[in-house]
């Protein structure tokens, strides 16, 4: 088998740092995990007991790698990690999009990711350039969302909306004509909510291509951090669905 | 002048790391400045400008110091910081509060605080043990909110709330009897909007306080990040007071 190397965006696997993402991985896609890596010091405990049997069922390679792991550990130990394929999943015609315009941060994508899942949008749309959404620190602050998600990368949004020509779009701006209230009244389906990048937002020509969208707030901010602005744009559009 | 110390919970001055914070704290509260840390390599600029006039117009020292700017700059370069005096401001009776108990990690406090200040929440309670609001990274990832807000640090729930008996608690827990929306139908005012820590949420007795809350997600993920729901939260009561 061959040594792992350091994570970067050219190799075809990725890591899933820490046991929770670790089990998410062996759980919801046994199919993409290659190996899983313990630490020689991690404590066996309920959730390492439960990690062995998930491999043994799926026929996983467990095995120790505490070098492979420390590289792995930013500010946090991580005593264990599932070895995955990367794979780009394509997204279903029938549901609603998440459409991520030139994320740049990789903790606001993660953290997008998870709240995409628990509100119902498991079809992501990443838009290049943005950060790598295989990135073992996004699937961290993902809490291993993806493996229960379908995501694809695009070159450039037009070839996103090449694919899905039927999605109402409701890109979030500042400057957005109706507000997110108004625009979940009358919210169609299938649709993309599409948000931009952490400093520059969407650019200009979005607001023509759908419903643009604001988050009402008080002007003593600029704007809303982008994973707080995701979290309730998804959280109101998924509750008019209920 | 007394030297700069490495910033540490003790000292009665933080530092407001970044040009943005920086000019947040000279705009909004000069009082508090002390002083005005400048990189040498900071290039002039219209920002560097305006920062020079604001200290000049209070009266404000502004100093080269690329060694305290070093200290404080974590992965991004810091070419700017203001040296301010901590205060402890007490909150309005008659406004709504926003609760944080024992939040424990910085970037989720300082995104909170910037949120609440979008949304209108400009009361603050820390419940300790918490992170420090005043420390550098909160600061910075607040981006100078906190000198546009009022903010207390109690050592227990008890303490805030002997001081504030009148307002409507509102805490936020996964297994609340409302949910947001119909929370916010009845919602009484002044309120105290309550969230807990990151990892174990809110004790089972604040169930008991008033009318405890639930952001319906889908059983994919156990809970939303704490920034999310924070924000989700806000969003939502503070919709229905426009």
């Amino acid at each position: 088998m061959p040594s792992l190397e350091a994570y970067r965006r050219a190799l075809d696997y990725s890591y899933a740092p820490g046991l929770f993402p670790c089990m998410e991985a062996l759980t919801h896609r046994p199919d993409l995990v290659r190996r899983v890596l313990l630490h020689s010091k991690a404590e066996q405990s309920a959730a390492t007991d439960r990690l062995l049997s998930l491999c043994q069922a799926n026929g996983i390679r467990l095995e120790t790698a505490d070098r492979a792991l420390a590289r792995l550990s930013g500010k946090e130990n991580v005593f264990a990690a599932a070895v995955f394929a990367k794979e780009q999943a394509a997204l279903s015609p029938a549901s609603n999009h998440l459409v991520l315009h030139e994320t740049s941060d990789s903790g606001n994508l993660g953290t997008m990711l998870r709240t995409a899942l628990g509100f119902g949008y498991t079809d992501i749309a990443v838009i290049r350039p943005a950060a790598d959404p295989f990135d073992p620190r996004v699937i961290r602050a993902s809490m291993g969302a993806i493996f229960s998600l379908r995501l694809t990368e695009y070159g450039g949004f037009d070839a996103y909306r090449e694919a899905f020509v039927q999605h109402a779009l409701y890109p979030f701006m500042l400057q957005g004509s109706a507000t997110l209230d108004k625009a979940c009244q009358s919210a169609r389906f299938p649709h993309a909510l599409i948000f931009g990048n952490e400093g520059s937002g969407l650019p200009e020509r979005f607001a023509a291509l759908g419903q643009a969208v604001r988050i009402p707030h008080g002007d003593a901010i600029d704007s809303l951090n982008l994973a707080i602005a995701a979290g309730i744009g998804m959280y109101a559009f998924s509750s008019i669905q209920l």
